[in-house]
């Protein structure tokens, strides 16, 4: 938007400009990104197509533009020295061609065609004998008759799905007529006892750390995250065995950058992957408030060279999310709002979207206590008396 | 820098637009109160003249302008519905002129009126029976012979100092030619036994709450702050008389906002006011992550009209300012930045300012820790091995 000092200056003080560090999507993870990299000396770039969402006033540099054209994010990179997304659905010739310019990416271009498309994801684990649900790929909807005895299973769209979109369960023949007919994963059904996440950050080094496993509890109708707790109560064996798989799936997509591993728990305590998202997560949000590095600023300590982060958690926390209610859709009006921002250890997040549809992230509370009573009681208070509806 | 949502809407969905909400001033408290306001529905406005300040790229709309102009800053004011500032040193007749015609000034003209003047500010104690040393007023510096009596003493220019300048002490009669010759206060110099700074946050509905004072330690020379510890270590009865004083003056000053107010404590523990600042403040920055609600955040709620926040400290803190090195000025290398950034419970704040120069307030760091020795030791690690020098 305006010409930044750094630019124009004489040759020999070019070098001790600040680096140039583009952000892909513009939603409420460019915008906590955003809010964190005003801590440290960055120029930022973002592009997204929508020049009224969450982010894209907290830039120094915006460009209207469309992340999945392969021009756009060409010539948006190339004047970056460093780029990250918020969104795996990005053009990836465009950040392959950055890459082999000599632009820092990310994830990198390999760890992101991987995860991008989940049949590539689900190979990925098979081949490097990581925990996961058993799968087959199918090319069409008709395929799937050729698999019954894999039912009750989760269909997975191989790319394009997103926040519970591209995902059916299938539960017998009856419901064929439910799945893709477009290439996509059939992955049979894990018994699940817990979800968890646990996010894992890679320096450009291929130093890692982790975080302490969220246990998350999903809308089973919307598929979104509805709160989730931190730490996840697990027993210290099952704790290891997440923390081992997720360091390994990690460590074998060979990838500097932040990774949210989400993971299921059976009852027999046997772990497994359920994806990964290769960037700052819904799942992680709980750590601006309650952990010494959030995940937002671990991701830019990862992006201009500084040491890693403190993962740790200065105090438990619950993560509840702000969903727009069913059958609302308009001007978005927080109702009960007042009586969360009175509660003394509530910290309320608005991502300032102007509309609210049925199931829309609109925004977060992030409750801290060291008293367990305390974070589930207010998890129940928030849930049901902050309702985001749409002006009457 | 574009049109906003709110603005075009029909009629009947326009009072449901977010809040417009401007700054004046676009320094490093811009920049921290901006990043804040990315938690809120708000829609953010700055005016400064210097497009490349700390703050400028992180708002909705900025206007380069001149915060003393009477015409830039009704201008920039008239399309708001509040107003706040950075920086006491604003146009008040433009504030006045916009208070009249319904924007909501925070903190009001008239609390702005009486401090922006360090004269009426000492006069405003006197009259409100608020402790405060004896002072003067003096027209020149030759006035300054007749109250040989009151040395040892401090000068304070009424209007125009602003972080250590404007200020000079005045030891004996061989020294009055140090003192202004313009309007000023000539103040009995107190035995300071410590230096505390004291947060009270007032809503429009004249609700106060405080936060645990924080004990300060300055440099003596250039008269800013090094570092400074939350809680400040106070014997009960002083703590007491020390959030009474405070209190009572804000209280008198009958304006809603955030006013930082810093005190004495002499030798006797009675204790003193110095200053008032109406405003988010140096002394505040640790309640950022040490803090339930930071200063930032709770000057938001005050002028959207939320609920007061948690003034507790989750852990107690200290802040160290990163300030520009004796005979560096030229583009910022911030030496020993790295060995800070590992500390596991340090949190760094770089201002985003290009040039260095002595004394420039360029970033801080706090520290958290339930361990005093560990908060010490920290500062001192830090104040000694973290240096703003000039690239060579």
């Amino acid at each position: 938007m305006w010409t930044i000092w750094g630019i124009n200056m004489p040759a020999q003080t070019y070098l001790c400009r600040m680096k140039k560090a583009g952000i892909l999507g513009g939603g409420q993870l460019g915008r906590m990104l955003l809010q964190a990299a005003a801590n440290y000396p960055v120029e930022t770039y973002l592009m997204e197509s929508d020049v009224h969402s969450p982010a894209a006033h907290l830039c120094h540099h915006f460009t209207c533009g469309d992340i999945r054209s392969r021009d756009a994010v060409y010539a948006f990179g190339k004047q970056l020295d460093t780029l990250t997304i918020e969104i795996e659905n990005v053009n990836l010739e465009a950040l392959e061609q950055l890459e082999a310019e000599g632009v820092c990416i990310i994830p990198n271009t390999n760890a992101l065609r991987i995860i991008q498309n989940k049949i590539t994801q689900k190979q990925f684990y098979l081949e490097n004998e990581i925990p996961s649900g058993h799968f087959v790929v199918t090319q069409n909807q008709s395929e799937l008759n050729q698999h019954l005895g894999m039912l009750p299973a989760v269909h997975k769209l191989g790319s394009g799905g997103y926040d519970g979109r591209g995902v059916q369960i299938i539960n017998d023949a009856t419901e064929i007529e439910l799945g893709f007919d477009q290439p996509a994963v059939l992955e049979k059904k894990i018994n699940i006892h817990k979800e968890i996440a646990l996010m894992v950050a890679v320096s450009k080094t291929m130093e890692a750390v982790l975080y302490p496993p969220v246990e998350m509890v999903f809308d089973s109708r919307l598929n979104l995250l509805t709160h989730q707790i931190c730490p996840a109560v697990l027993n210290q064996k099952t704790l290891w065995k997440a923390e081992a798989i997720a360091l390994k799936a990690v460590k074998a997509l060979n990838s500097p950058g932040l990774f949210a591993v989400e993971m299921f728990v059976d009852p027999e305590e046997q772990v497994w992957i359920n994806e990964i998202a290769p960037r700052v997560h819904n799942s992680g949000h709980h750590t601006i408030e309650a952990h010494y590095s959030s995940q937002f600023d671990m991701l830019w300590r990862i992006m201009l060279d500084m040491p890693l982060g403190n993962t740790k958690y200065i105090m438990p926390s619950a993560m509840i999310n702000l969903v727009g209610s069913e059958n609302e859709s308009g001007v978005a009006d927080f109702q009960g709002l007042d009586d969360v921002m009175k509660m003394e250890n509530a910290f309320v997040h608005i991502y300032g979207k102007a509309e609210t549809r049925p199931g829309r992230k609109m925004g977060h509370v992030t409750v801290i206590s060291n008293d367990k009573q305390d974070l589930y009681h207010k998890v129940n208070l928030i849930r049901h008396n902050l309702l985001v509806k749409a002006k009457k």
